[in-house]
């Protein structure tokens, strides 16, 4: 154990991002694809790819302390987007096993390096402003971690959603320097309309955007109590990492390591056991879930009622409504159809509804299924 | 005057085909260009261009009595579909004069050649089924023809369309040879709906398809009644057409001719003078008029309730309706989307729907106004 904290730290001080960066955003076919995954693409039309926007936002509480955990296949990519990640913050699965492996390696990986680290974790595909509130939100979250939680922030909810997990809150903790700072009832799963309704109703509850903020001592604490031979093989790992021995060990260990989701394996029985707080996140927030999340995203151009994303698109329009994704030069027109999606791309095209953007990830299956892999 | 005709003759033996080849089908964009026509594709998936498949229709009455007229720059992809056209029969417009001129070309040629002939015009990219019946109603008009008439074939309407001109008919002319053979009373322009409606009611109507069977010295006693410039000029060509100064004297009068369509120089007056005669084409008669037109053709590839044309297409459905026209080789995924049109090219992509297919025109007209002529 090394000796590199003090007690005249604060909380901020011990903070470590970690950015797992995984999902190939099926949803969002043939935009996103197994070789360039959702977190790769600029989504929103800020001239940032999400992966660079999530560093970006992180980078001013946690300087060059960014832990990123991603796919082999995407080490180029990722290293284009963000070439101040050294080799040894670049965590890279050769085969993906959950989060639960992902976010404990990480935990496991800091806390080698200073057991008093704060780690928090948020996926890199996902869309946040205004920066100044998200990151209110994470300060208040180190704090409350400091205290001994594993601290989540929770989105309010706008809508009775059916595509999230939700969050019960409950009394508010008194933590100095978060206010806002209440304990965590339960994590409950991804309701019915009518349990999202109430839900929505009742005040109580929080979407859980999966962002956790915890001292790494306490993760893996619940991870070894909950997943004991997972906990083992990223701790073996963990002690190989700052060596030579680092790629021996990660490529004999990572593939008989269990997948299992961080929420199964830290976060509800954490829960359970009255060590999880939650921060209302007051920005604004989306998981960019399907292309009708990218119409309410872009809002930079438009030709008439239709959203344009795509440098080269040259789009025409006449009587249409809805968004056009586009990965090439061709002339678009679009006559006399409204709300429609379409994602055009070199190999494959895409027309759908905003409605019914939430199916493509079973044209994905189907084209899996049908062998036509080529353009997944 | 050659003496190639005799009395023996039926007047089948007079009869000479011609096909115009020429509009660029603007409601069928961007399959249908100014450089690859309507006419140059197979609207049916036939195996045939409509060309091919016009040619092929007549050549069992014309034989090799067969005159093409067709725009320049489409001299090379014509005598590759119809090699069987000599430098003679092709009638190359340097640029497009309406169809007064084209057809008037072609008959002041044949009279040159036989002022016996009866000539047939049939457009080059209608779709006509079966052929027995068309050839049976060519056979009744180019005997009716022989009587010294104009004869138009008229298409029974199925519905009250708006888009076609009407022909009222009158009395039977109990012609040998041609039992169903009526005087035309006159020729109407596009109705209204309403009027439209009355024209199918009254069972008095058909639709002018556009086809006129005439002895070539009937047509030019009408052009050079109505339209004496025109003819004098189309005549001077026609004087030089099987000589060596065909190239030259076309180059220098043809630019010269005025723009006018066959209807209002000959069709119309000649109805006026009674010299115009219909006959009934119980033959199925599309002239593929947009992309609607092509779902209803094309009943050989389904995949679903999708109507697919293009031999390189990858068509993946779920919960969707509709026509897709490709000519690439790319994936298209169409999900929870009715009665869509899609047309799939190298450099445009068009989406609209069944019902707003007609407006196609209207979005070419856009592109041409904002200078993306290269897609047209």
């Amino acid at each position: 154990m090394n000796t590199t904290t003090s007690a005249a730290q604060t909380p901020l001080d011990r903070f470590y991002a970690v950015i797992p960066a995984g999902g190939t955003g099926t949803r969002l076919w043939p935009l996103s694809r197994a070789a360039a995954p959702k977190f790769l693409h600029d989504l929103t039309g800020s001239g940032s790819t999400l992966l660079r926007a999530t560093y970006d936002r992180l980078e001013p509480l946690a300087g060059d302390r960014v832990l990123v955990v991603t796919g082999q296949a995407h080490r180029e990519a990722v290293c284009r987007q963000l070439p101040e990640v050294t080799d040894g913050n670049l965590v890279l699965e050769s085969e993906p096993k959950d989060s639960a492996a992902a976010i404990g390696l990480a935990a496991a990986i800091l806390y080698q390096r200073d057991p008093q680290y704060i780690m928090g974790s948020f996926a890199a595909d996902q869309v946040i402003s205004p920066m100044g509130a998200f990151q209110e939100a994470v300060r208040e979250a180190v704090a409350t971690a400091a205290t001994g939680k594993i601290v989540t922030i929770g989105i309010s909810p706008t809508h009775a959603s059916t595509g999230f997990g939700y969050i019960r809150e409950g009394e508010y903790l008194a933590v100095p320097g978060a206010p806002s700072a209440k304990a965590v009832v339960e994590f409950v799963e991804k309701p019915s309309h009518e349990v999202a309704e109430s839900y929505l109703k009742s005040g109580d509850y929080l979407w859980n955007a999966g962002m956790f903020v915890a001292p790494v001592a306490l993760m893996l604490k619940h991870l070894e109590a909950n997943q004991p031979e997972l906990y083992a093989g990223l701790n073996e790992i963990a002690q190989a990492w700052d060596t030579p021995d680092r790629d021996e060990v990660t490529a004999r260990i990572w593939p008989t390591l269990p997948k299992i989701a961080i929420d199964y394996a830290v976060a509800e029985p954490a829960a359970e056991a009255g060590d999880v707080a939650v921060v209302p996140g007051t920005f604004l927030w989306d998981d960019v879930g399907d292309f009708a999340a990218i119409g309410r995203l872009n809002s930079a151009r438009e030709v008439d009622a239709v959203t344009v994303m795509g440098e080269g698109a040259r789009v025409f329009t006449e009587d249409a409504s809805g968004v056009v994704v586009s990965d090439t030069k061709r002339v678009i027109a679009l006559i006399g159809i409204k709300d429609v999606v379409i994602v055009d791309t070199p190999d494959a095209l895409l027309v759908t509804t905003t409605e019914h953007a939430q199916q493509v990830k079973s044209a994905v299956d189907h084209l899996k299924a049908s062998g036509d892999t080529d353009v997944l």
